[in-house]
């Protein structure tokens, strides 16, 4: 006697292949769907379609932008200063900071040997492109601060000196509010590294 | 200028109507499923709509039961011990255990005063119908060994006293494999209490 019935079993799935999601929680997230009304299992199959329907890549900075839509990042902000980052996320992590009113560019992924993820599988080719056409004066590289993310970035520098743009790297150190008893020695060494005089 | 366009928008929202889910874990799912194929999202749409279409409660035992289908707890078990339950994931934990090949009861719910719940709002009428009709011998009462649960179970046993019907609670005591030095005074008390000569 199977455990649950198909319908069931079949939604428990399709929950438990989302990042991060178990079995457990997946069965709860379908009884949940269960006990609401229809209407709530109807708009959520819409907003599932409808996020795969509805949503583009833009070709120039690669952040999502809704069809037939041009992407405000690239119309309404100003060009002369990209902020390079590996996927969307970041891109809105970026956005919170007040401050930022430059462009972006989104390359989806970093260069990873180990992934299987060269070069060629980035969107690097795009950024050149536009470094070499759109007058950008700066580009920061604003990859994650781990092994594959500094790679990437340092690859990015490499091409980006004989076209003659300023390149930056987003600062490393301590976090605001930590202890830097808890800090871990990398992190230690670069907020050493890169002290400021006051 | 919003951070998400509305296709994602929308999609986070009904991600993050799931229990226990919020905002960045929401954002996190529906990049998932922007990033893989349709059919990912066509599968899933379907298992929820299929979800709600096609599943149904049994009339008697109160468990999910799929449209169509006679209920297999209700057909292929004996019905003389019935044990009753709270929620359906509750009589799918209770199926785990070796050795029970009883039927169940699902409650759908405690008696719950402060959040508006009654013994009208759980299936304890179709339950005392069931011990009338349907020669059952024993009701073991499997609620949570919480105060709601305790409640509803000394409820229900108040209820099935005059019908002759032997009734059972499920032990409490010190969970298997946990520190005695851990447990809380409250469990340790029914530890106690329900001591057994060895």
């Amino acid at each position: 006697m199977s455990k649950e019935i198909e319908p069931i079993a079949r939604l428990v799935n399709e929950f438990s292949k989302l990042p991060g999601v178990g079995g457990k929680t997946a069965q709860r997230f379908a009884y949940h769907i269960i006990k609401s009304d229809r209407q709530v299992a109807e708009n959520f199959a819409q907003a599932l379609l409808g996020a795969k329907d509805k949503v583009e890549f833009c070709p120039k900075c690669g952040f999502f932008v809704e069809a037939g839509h041009a992407c405000s990042y690239c119309t309404t902000r100003k060009q002369n200063v990209v902020c390079v980052v590996a996927e969307p996320k970041d891109l809105l992590a970026i956005e919170k900071v007040h401050g930022f009113s430059g462009a972006y560019h989104v390359l989806h992924g970093v260069i990873s040997p180990l992934a299987g993820k060269g070069p060629k599988d980035i969107r690097v080719k795009e950024l050149l492109a536009r470094v070499a056409s759109d007058g950008v004066e700066e580009v920061i590289l604003a990859t994650n601060p781990d092994i594959e993310g500094e790679a990437t970035a340092m690859y990015i520098a490499k091409l980006l000196k004989p076209l003659g743009v300023k390149t930056s790297r987003i600062a490393q150190g301590v976090q605001m509010g930590s202890d830097i008893e808890f800090a871990d020695s990398a992190t230690l060494q670069k907020a050493l590294e890169n002290r400021k005089e006051i």
